[in-house]
């Protein structure tokens, strides 16, 4: 059953989570995707923490963005557009720190429709490179990637240092677009943080679209009371975070030099079979008078030849470098997810 | 100075350089890039050996395609368009073989033009994918890839285990185009052999444009008696072939079955410094009469960044996969060079 435990203790750096988003107080923070699921938790803790926020996203009707998400905040200005697109230069100048978080997520869609995924996480990131190269190189730069660019694991748990053979397209673009990053950084001066993230699920998630990960299907099929599906038997292993942590992870990333030019695994400690993790998420359901069967189904062809098999992360580098640690247990990640979703309903509404 | 001996001899297989060459004779092969240097040699061998012989060639100007390379083949059916429109479709229809050699191969324009190194280098090839998977899934498919995608070689000589470690935008584009390549071989049963090389030089290649590499700028400067600059103290370290062992290559992996879904780098077995490279094409030019002194100058700043430093390739992959090794010494590939310039001196004329 899932763990709450965390197998080790990093040495603490002076530069903690909270200390970081403290730090960041009084800066002036340009989100990315910044109305999607991570860019919203993330504007809302820079905002809380006194941060002059802006936030360019294109809400592209597939992706997970949407204008509710920052409804409690209105010191938040928000910038629709592509982030390729000439008008987001001005929200580039002056930034103290860009949290580049936008991009597609479906490993699917990108298999469907692969030049859009070109387009959405190569070619508008490049061109928002050229304006971050032109208006304001000196900013710090934070790019969200995916644990996805690792591919098949040959190791586990992944270190960095595992070869990068992504096998979707989404991963082959997720990880030009990082090496796009970095090399703006040895070329042209930019300083910029490359965070591979793991599974992340929590508040302000798209749930109702199927094709943006396993876990806010698995959340809201805990939330509806409906039959969560598991693909073969269920042992596949995964590790995730709640986007609180990875909020900790971001904001410590941007004010921490140390990490500039640095590719960073942001994931778990320990990792669980998907079969834990949705009875973590039916058992946090539970408590409010939900319940949910767990069905196992056979693999669909189409997704056999792009699962990458069992995945677990290795944080050192983020432990070390950052001084990050993950804080919150699968349980009380589970709990609060549940929590929020039953005070906002509409996420499970499709009006 | 320049060896010409060979130093190692692989295992032969069934299928050497010659005798693919020959078994392409009854089929149809499409060339991408046809119009251009490797490209354009590969169209004439495969039609002198009776193969039908399809081009697809974009003539982006500042490229290195010619319809006059093929003016003396008046058999072979050239489309002037971009591999990625959908016109294209109807050459891929029938291919027995498709060698998908165009692209832009400057790192410097890449730098100063990235979106079109990445709409040239990975957005046309990928909508070629989509083209090849509707029309033609079943073809073998030859994707030309660079050594430059390892960046700086972290050991020598590189082997294809060495990271994919691009330092320039041009091979972070290279890089995603032959993954996507790959995918398209695991996902969607294409057939796909990615050849990875290293310098290459002779025959009907542009020598006019200073941005295509150093080689074509040495043979232009050796045949017009102008000095040859040299940056640094010259004694970087490269491997060159060629271009009709490249050709040798490409042939040879279209017939190698067992070579579908595998990465192969085509370079020599020895390499030299640039110095070296340099005084072998002098010579060769000066059993022609032409004198050139080699200079040595400052590196310029903005190569300084994206250089690679020493490369040296380990081609045992190809001898054992491909049966095919470099047959020319550094020297004969100069004569020959030298020769065939002298003979078609268009190629030395800006007009």
């Amino acid at each position: 059953m899932a763990g709450s435990a965390l197998a080790f203790v990093p040495p603490m750096s002076d530069r903690a989570p909270v200390s970081a988003l403290a730090a960041l107080g009084g800066t002036t923070c340009l989100v990315t995707g910044g109305l999607g699921f991570i860019g919203s938790n993330l504007a809302l803790a820079l905002a809380s923490a006194g941060a002059t926020v802006r936030v360019v996203d294109a809400l592209v009707p597939e992706h997970g963005g949407d204008r509710r998400n920052l409804a409690s905040e209105a010191g938040i200005d928000v910038l629709v557009a592509d982030l390729g697109h000439h008008c987001v230069a001005e929200r580039v100048a002056g930034a103290d720190v860009i949290f580049n978080v936008a991009g597609q997520v479906s490993h699917h869609a990108s298999m469907t429709d692969p030049l859009r995924d070109l387009d959405l996480n190569v070619r508008s990131h490049l061109a928002f490179l050229e304006t971050v190269r032109r208006v304001n190189p000196a900013a710090r730069l934070v790019l969200t990637s995916t644990r996805q660019v690792y591919g098949r694991p040959e190791t586990l748990p992944v270190t960095e240092d595992h070869p990068a053979r992504p096998i979707d397209v989404n991963g082959i673009d997720k990880l030009a677009c990082e090496q796009l990053h970095l090399l703006y950084g040895t070329a042209h001066d930019l300083r910029p943080t490359i965070l591979r993230l793991t599974n992340v699920f929590g508040p302000r998630q798209n749930l109702l679209k199927d094709d943006l990960g396993a876990l806010p299907v698995f959340v809201r099929r805990a939330l509806n009371g409906e039959p969560i599906r598991l693909y073969g038997d269920g042992t596949q292993r995964r590790d995730c975070l709640h986007v609180d942590d990875v909020v900790a992870a971001l904001t410590t990333a941007a004010v921490t030099d140390a990490a500039i030019g640095a590719v960073v695994n942001i994931g778990n400690t320990e990792s669980w079979t998907l079969r834990e993790i949705a009875e973590t998420l039916v058992a946090a359901a539970a408590a409010s008078g939900l319940a949910s069967p767990i069905e196992m189904v056979p693999w669909p062809a189409e997704l056999t030849r792009i699962d990458i098999g069992d995945f677990a992360t290795d944080p050192g580098r983020a432990a070390g470098l950052l001084g990050w640690r993950p804080t919150m247990s699968l349980a009380d990640a589970a709990a609060d997810t549940v929590r929020f979703y039953r005070r906002n309903p509409w996420y499970l509404s499709s009006t």
